[in-house]
């Protein structure tokens, strides 16, 4: 594991919500990052399908994610927007969130991802974020 | 309490997130409506801030019972897309999310929403929305 | 008019776009911007109606000069991304954007603007928007 | 020339604004569309770039017509909202927008789509939408 994915999954582990949701950070690269978490009623709509806000929480950790592998070294990144369209309904055993960085700049990342259902071993997309991220520096702590 | 909110409460009352979250629908009106819910270190991301998914989870629901209190009898809503801007950190006591119909149309309603965050009785604007919803025949249960 | 005022002007009237849709600032405040322009079959979409992009165009410049008229002396300011809600057809003898800032930060600035269609003396809503903006050092000329 | 190619070019003619712009419809597929313009002072921003809602109207155009492509016989499409970011100043010869459908519904159909400056030959992202159209019973005329 080299530094950019260290420093990745540190702060990834210390998102409380993403530990509540019993995410976990299945890949990063440089400029992608892939995030995964499992059905529970506990995240529902009043279909029983996984809120939109839920979706949202994991493509937006992932854009975030993807653009702190490209960011410089002493930065952390923060989420300045994000768009999301709903594709399909959340319905599944799993869902996978893949985001990719289409351009990092000195102060601000753009970010796109993909939400997909797992059932049974098949994807299928249920939703894509168009987000930007911006780079601060980080604290001394 | 009449039909139109109560169709809405009764909704709100079957999304398991919001209960997960202990949000509480803290008005109702024609076209408006408010959700609130307290800070808990269970939602935060790496910086002890509520994530963003969690504050669009409450401008989400906000927004789509806005879109229901003005949607026709036999309907329901699902979000179609939405897009979140933060606008300062997420810290605080507890966060209110304020939803108001923009256009309420056959098929698409569009709304907007603020949300904010409490601290001893003040109010600071933390994240607005704008966002797409659907009217789509209820299903038969 | 002030210094202020004079600067977010200047520029304006460097925007050939602007020019070349016969458009007009006929409001400038701290933090809201009004402009206006005609209908041309010049340009519309394919059922007659004004194109979204141009009903965007007018929206995007009201927020930028609405970001600019709060930046820092020495800046100003560039489009980093919007989105735009079209709720009614472009159908009018004119259109007006009326943009505000919702939140004017040190190196982003976010706006909304609705955009309405002139009718014999009425006003319809027929898109909104909600943009970022971001200051930038001016360039020596 | 298929009878889809047909409907789509067809309606792209239809359009005053393409026309002005001068822009070409260069690709016509199932589900994606190409739009090229030229670099021209009268589309232009404040510092000499192609303005931002210039850029939006061949990705909008773009989105609608990829949209068209997969949509239902009798039907047209009308843009409901998009969202774009601007990645790098819109500096070239000439500009291209390519869109592609993410997933056509009954209703709704959601489009993603990037815009590139052409110079010498060299292409250059400069923006990217992400759109939401919707299928509507064609007017007989």
């Amino acid at each position: 594991m080299d530094a950019i994915e260290k420093k990745v999954r540190a702060s990834f582990a210390k998102q409380g919500l993403m530990s509540t949701l019993d995410a976990e950070m299945t890949s990063v690269g440089t400029g992608t990052v892939e995030i995964r978490c499992s059905f529970d009623a506990k995240w529902t709509q009043q279909n029983g399908f996984v809120h939109a806000g839920v979706i949202t929480s994991i493509l937006d950790s992932a854009c975030g994610y993807a653009a702190l592998s490209m960011a410089p070294a002493e930065s952390e990144v923060l989420s300045v927007e994000f768009k999301v369209n709903l594709l399909a309904p959340a319905v599944g055993e799993a869902f996978v969130a893949r985001a990719v960085v289409k351009r990092a700049g000195k102060t601000l990342t753009i970010c796109s991802a993909d939400a997909y259902a797992l059932n049974g071993g098949r994807e299928k997309l249920i939703a894509t974020m168009l987000a930007t991220m911006m780079n601060v520096a980080e604290k001394a702590s």
